[in-house]
């Protein structure tokens, strides 16, 4: 019960939070809007109203719009000399986790010299200290999945060595993050499901962390209730207000779960399927690996943890006996898998070969060792590749 | 469901957490390190401590000791002038909510002009804008009781008008909070007692506030379920160390609730108590108040506010007819009270009389007519003195 949590963020929530950005104080006069590469943002009419948003409030816009689904560190460098260029003085990501990520990442680049890799820790990273802090970042999130809006960390792809790693500091905390549900009505069912997989798993991940508190885990509980609740509502029937408007606040509690606590090997092992296959959803990843692993933890791991969460999704484990109610979380998962849509993913759909799995396992833990560590039972390399072998078909 | 939060305080929490003071970055080079008129900081050795700490970690120190419980705009206007003599570049408030408090107001009139009630914004204060912001604060708190470490609000008392009003802005949240509940272990069972039933109201009028909001509930409800379960254990044993661990971080959760949501006019009517009866403690006050105030406001306000706080304090709400599930967070509170000894607290006994009921309901309506405007049931005068007058025995 020793912890310590730190979240500077202005946090903007509900629907039509997004015209605050036309009101609130800016930590600037010049913004990089920076956007995915896809189209939505400018057809759903978004950046026209971000960019009037941010004219009316006094500051000049330019816009990059070449971010990738898995961002990557080339994308990132290539903003970060525009920024400079461009004096812009703030960076504004708007769009999913990718823009937003790249928007961390390209404030560090924009203020510090050298290569974004050079800073990066793990993986062929330099590990270097970044010494000139960062621009501040305005995060406008248009889904509901990474919680970065809520926390540090940005992860970005070096295409040549297949690398996808997770970096932040107490500089690449949003200034302010807008989370206006109104912008996620039109998110497609099945993103929808992988995104909020993904915020489910930041919480349950941070949930059996070591590392977990009693911060991270208000916080983890409520957003894993929500998502048990709503994500099945949100996937049925996009258009229910109340629907979004849930995930969205368990997503933004996810990412603050990223704050206080940390994601475990999950993130890893699918990263690392993501990096090798960048067409690969990262919810989508680890919707494919979750019964494998949340089942290969089980028993070895206290059950009170498994216990918690299946309450908060609504299983009555008082009733089973108690041997039976860790297990009960596995239960619960699968029926909200289900509840999705989403019983069906398969690896090999992706591309992923049975023959690769090795190389997988290897790359997770050399990119993002990291999180192995932060796992209650220390996974052998031979225990994560039995884990893909488990999830893989 | 739309709501803004921001609390930028770096919140380290747990035993042994102070030795942190040593270890972290400082935000200055010399602290005025602000403590009550009292001997305890001195007695416990906490203020030896946190200077040898200061001094190991780079920064010197000055020492005002002259803090009263209820702490007042001349020793706030006193401390200043010693700040700005002495060139402090932080300000460390340790001890009780008065101490942190003060150690807030101290920072804000260290940095701006004219009087501290020029800035006050209800009473007589002149509501004038702080604009130069104020220095950075430590707050390390050594009770469980106002969450002011996880708050902007300070609340301070003018002498001669007998106001006591709160005040805050972006400037007064703690850059750093070290809430260590080693320091805890001594405080006396009827201050514990009062102090925790500061904390459980701040959480309880935060819930039923018009401002309410996701963050501020799931805060609220933490703190509430704690505060029932350890405050009475920690009351009856205060060397429990899992007890006062648990209480100081409701207290912390409740503390985030001021930040997210605010009190309601409960405070408003014990704060005009305190101010005419220095000696009267703030928890004592709002114990005497509760019953009558929750009790009006049965019926008056949505019984599943009152449904969700009695769930969290343990009552089974489900057993009960539905119509009698909201009063049963008037049977938990009650219980609490009694669990915590404090079922025999009577306003006569602090030299309240009935007579000035009517004074103290314009001086309540009058120097926190805020608080008012946040109850969902809007209080006139005579039932601000209907509350009083069944709360006095």
């Amino acid at each position: 019960m020793t912890f310590t949590y730190f979240m500077p963020t202005s946090i903007c929530f509900g629907s039509g939070a997004l015209d605050e950005l036309g009101r609130v104080p800016l930590p600037g006069k010049k913004a990089l809007v920076v956007i995915s590469a896809g189209t939505s943002m400018r057809k759903l009419g978004y950046l026209s109203r971000v960019e009037a948003l941010l004219h009316k409030n006094g500051a000049e816009t330019v816009v990059y719009d070449k971010i990738q689904p898995n961002p990557t560190k080339s994308s990132v460098m290539e903003a970060a000399a525009i920024a400079r260029a461009e004096q812009c003085d703030f960076v504004v990501g708007l769009g999913g986790g990718s823009s937003i990520d790249a928007a961390k990442s390209i404030a560090v680049m924009a203020k510090n010299p050298g290569d974004y890799w050079d800073y990066i820790a793990g993986g062929s990273g330099g590990g270097k200290p970044v010494t000139e802090g960062a621009l501040p970042i305005i995060a406008i999130t248009t889904t509901a999945g990474t919680g970065t809006e809520a926390d540090p960390w940005t992860v970005i792809t070096k295409e040549d060595t297949n690398e996808k790693i997770g970096f932040g500091n107490k500089h690449t905390f949003p200034y302010l993050s807008i989370v206006d549900p109104d912008l996620m009505m039109s998110v497609p069912r099945a993103l929808t499901a992988y995104q909020g997989f993904d915020a489910f798993f930041h919480a349950a991940e941070g949930f059996i962390a070591t590392i977990a508190n009693p911060m991270g885990d208000l916080f983890a509980l409520k957003s894993i209730e929500l998502l048990a609740r709503w994500l099945p509502v949100a996937v049925k029937d996009g258009s229910n207000k109340e629907a979004r408007a849930q995930v969205a606040l368990a997503n933004t509690l996810s990412g603050l779960v990223e704050t206080a606590s940390c994601c475990t090997s999950e993130h890893s092992l699918e990263h690392a399927m993501s990096a090798f296959h960048p067409k690969l959803e990262h919810g989508a990843g680890l919707i494919m690996l979750c019964r494998a692993y949340f089942g290969f933890f089980l028993g070895k791991i206290p059950g009170e943890l498994y216990e918690a969460m299946a309450k908060a999704m609504g299983e009555d484990v008082e009733a089973l006996p108690k041997d039976k109610r860790a297990a009960a979380f596995l239960t619960a998962l699968e029926k909200m898998i289900k509840a999705c849509g989403m019983e069906s993913l398969k690896m090999s759909d992706y591309g992923i070969t049975r023959g690769e799995l090795p190389a997988l396992a290897r790359n997770a833990r050399e990119t993002m060792g990291g999180l192995f560590e932060l796992d209650r039972y220390k996974l052998s390399f031979e225990e994560t590749v039995e884990i893909y072998e488990k999830a893989f078909a």
